[in-house]
């Protein structure tokens, strides 16, 4: 890392600086500009001690130099990460579409949604049973009973089946059912539930926090990985900003940029990042034009009677629709669906 | 609430809605205005059918009237809940004063600093054992450890302890430590957090979201009071905005806006609002001018030794000076430290 | 609009908001909910008043329904604009791709860049002769020495010449050698430029502000509409968001969202939109994906050279590159490059 | 400024970057460290060729270590600028107050306000008669005589008048009237605008646009200064976020951090900051313990037949009770009001 010196910091204040980076195990390296004196630390794995640094007399501020993620690194692992379990390939040439309700009501809703969604080309099923609400009074999931239905989905279509797990005491439970383990974007830093997800053989799809940067995303990814589990999809789904048109900001630009810091896959959700069904089939084309290895889509036999979501899941009709233009987006991409 | 119709919707539309509106045991009322028609729905107690409205045919938005939060609402209980925990009072003329470091490092640290912000004037002891942190490679906390050493410390001082939890399994744990649960930043919306921390008889600070709306922070809080858990302060700690130069955006109207609509206390954290040692003081004073009814504000030997948020902590020379402006501005605004 | 009232708010506050409205030569309706009465107030062609009901007695909020806009609203014209001026067109199956350096540097700068781009396909040349520099240090521009290299390398490529125009008094002079005249994000608002290009008979490219909501875009067109110019290409360039490692966030669901409510086409920015070379490619094919009807790109003989923008500027190479790419995908979605 | 390769950049490429550097006329200097290779390039005023340097072969990223702005800085002006015209200072101990209505309406409703507010103890007069309008169908201000009017009400109670200018245009008429020339938020990069008022004698509140970071405002202020007026009040009015319950987050840490960086004085508005009634008061006291050096409020006779931002216009009563509150707490932080 790099600590820049205020205008006029003393001879002292300089010393004192060389001093601590050095008892830090680290080589100071001072570099006396014009205006101002930096002094380089050398020695780093990663910026571990740039915070200690930033409170020395006399310092402006510390520059890191070095990403603070390691294991996620494509400079730890050039080869891409690809995600196989079941029916679902996520990564490589392949672009894993995952598409299901946003929350398993009762059997017939998810299975009908299965089939259909089967039938479009889907390669996995989503479907919440355990639903994180932002309201105490809204839906808040079958629990088990959603878990099992979910099974039985799977039984009948073959699809893998995504579901998330809110609590780390629910980790073995969900994952008995489940093949993939989804943190949702509000557990996106809940460190015990990723170190759980680390521990369980399951492979994660861990989505962005809605204001997480994407080193902070990457960051959380290295919890599950460094508890052992080395199947991470990371998901983009859009972050907070002032537009307030869509339910949140879907900044593709996120997937070429992981691409190149990390081997991870990336997986993009367009029917929250959009939050209007009248947006997601676009979005969802950008996406794999955009380099995604994967997307994530809501779809409900009936989005006006949904008990949560309906405004951003397709019908039937509009999956095959999105499933259409994305085949040829994906075709023009060489990728495969 | 009201549901606005697309321009030219037709009037099967219409009255589809009308119908799936009485569906939900509301009374439609349609207006046709000149450009549009709106049904208003009336009857709810709060506008929990939005979204299932949102998707329904020629439907252009649903726009909700009511607060989606009831319990927390001023509208609910007119009168303002004050906080009282050992030597820490919140809310009525007392601005309490919860001061200490970031983490519970050892336990001469703890103490030197509970002592000394103890004789400033401050009213509680801020402290972490359990520490979330954005990085695997950073220090995690001393757990239990510096739940003991947190409990040494009010012996000593009197002060009462506040300190965060950051899993369910740990609420009966660090209950049996803390006078104040703390719920972090990034567990505002751990809603089996919330409901553990809700089923305890200690008070609760809860950290609002860094992209989180000050809907979404009093639903948080209504997840702790339906579980019966009276006694939360909201504390506001910055937002994430496209802001660098400081590390949260501290917009304190949110202060007098809560006040507003909550009877819950309103505690500010300007040290995490703020990022920097030198912007720490004047945010304090700023906060108590916009009303704030606490604040919880880090304090550190050596900041430049931290083992974590030295760059926002203050000396005790820094806090003693903090202290004397405060208490100048809450005179101005009759409060008591 | 609707006006809703305080939960308690009086007979009196009630009967005067509803007096207001009628005094403003609408229709008030009120309807007396469960909770809180509101009013709805009938007869506008926009939702002109409400700021002045937002201060009455007894009101919580207004609650706009009808659309700020008016003339560049699909409301008011169904089918969508097309813009053609010489050798682009923007809209219908066309995609335009306008090319071309950040600035006009000197003639062999600009002309090999023109030649180059034209080759692999462009339909448009860009280049600032005005250049907004955030610092006043930065290159500010060739002025009319470089609208006049512009219109050398028209005349050899037989390219159309997108510029920017930055000042009311230039407006004249620019347009006498630009074919499409260019509102930068900063000027997205000086409503006296707006008017003055409004007044001119050449197509204008209106860029959005990093902070401009949706709305604020669509009234400034409507600036340039109402001064008797309906030729306006909306641009997307990102938005500014706490995301610090793109330049912008480029939400591209903003494209749909706009072909949705307006008429106007909607050209891409993804050289500003992501700042970095390394992302524009993917981003114009996901552009192109979303539905842009247009893309605008710096391209650079040398960018490392370059005396502004080098960092997000495509080489020759890379833009063919790109060519290729987005013309699979504009195939893929039925458009022609 | 810090040059940082990419991990495995090579020799020829490092090699390249330092006879890059060494051509801009500064001195590189290498480091290599264990990860990466860094290169400081020393001798510069301002990094003022980092834009060119980041497109180079292998470079990872350039990193500025000295402000982009030069003679707003402190480090360039240690001692604070003050501004003093007619009845108003801003800066030093006195927190200058400048009140008045949103537009200049007509001579009773101006002339009244000018009055009350001089009676409650405001310093200065403002009140638009350009108005830059989000919308084309809002009323637009009197213009020149609205200036007259402003003319007359400095007449009769010896109130400096603060007033806006959209257009250089416009400068030498506005000039003529005005004792302050406001440059609004819309135009704070219009960059010919800034260079006429920089042209004038009168001193200019330049006002902070919504997504502008505050490195932006000050190189916005240099555009001023560089062309010979040195008498520049930055005004903070709040930031375009993700949080809708305010119209602006009036993050007002940038208060301290301004006073830090630059000589010039900040004046804050929490009208336009929070764009509710309700919340002006408390802003403004929070305002001056963050130690603004000014205050601009809205003021308006009946604000709810105000032509422009009634919703956040505060009646006679309300500057009163406003007035009170700030000089408490401007005694409390040693300011005079």
């Amino acid at each position: 890392m790099i600590v820049v010196m205020k205008k006029g910091a003393s001879r002292e204040e300089i010393q004192h600086i060389i001093e601590r980076v050095e008892a830090l195990g680290l080589k100071a390296h001072p570099i006396f500009g014009t205006e101002r004196t930096v002094i380089a630390a050398i020695g780093e794995k990663r910026d571990e001690h740039r915070q200690s640094l930033e409170s020395g007399p006399g310092v402006a501020e510390v520059v890191p130099i070095l990403a603070p993620y390691k294991v996620a690194s494509r400079e730890v692992k050039a080869e891409s990460t690809v995600i196989r379990v079941g029916s679902l390939t996520v990564g490589d040439a392949h672009v894993g579409m995952i598409a299901g309700p946003c929350s398993v009501e009762n059997e017939e809703q998810t299975l009908s949604t299965a089939r259909a969604v089967k039938a479009a080309g889907a390669t996995a099923l989503r479907g919440g049973a355990f639903k994180p609400r932002t309201s105490p009074y809204s839906f808040q999931g079958l629990k088990e009973d959603g878990l099992k239905i979910l099974a039985t989905a799977r039984a009948e279509t073959g699809l893998a089946v995504v579901t998330e797990v809110m609590s780390e005491n629910d980790v073995k439970l969900v994952a008995r059912y489940a093949d993939v383990l989804q943190i949702g974007a509000r557990n996106m830093q809940n460190y015990r539930l990723l170190e759980a997800v680390g521990g369980e053989g399951k492979p994660v799809l861990l989505k962005r926090g809605p204001s997480a940067s994407l080193d902070e995303l990457l960051l959380a990814a290295e919890y599950v990985l460094n508890a052992g589990n080395p199947n991470v999809m990371l998901c983009e789904r859009g972050i907070r900003t002032f537009e307030s048109h869509t339910r949140f900001s879907l900044a593709l630009a996120s997937v070429p940029y992981l691409h190149d810091r990390t081997h991870l896959p990336v997986v993009v959700d367009p029917s929250h990042g959009t939050g209007h069904t009248a947006l997601v089939a676009r979005m969802a084309a950008a996406s794999i034009a955009a380099g995604a290895d994967g997307l994530i889509i809501e779809v409900h036999p009936d989005p006006e009677t949904a008990l949560s979501d309906g405004y951003q899941s397709l019908t039937f009709k509009q999956f095959v629709d999105l499933m259409i233009l994305c085949r040829k987006v994906a075709a023009a991409m060489d990728r495969l669906i």
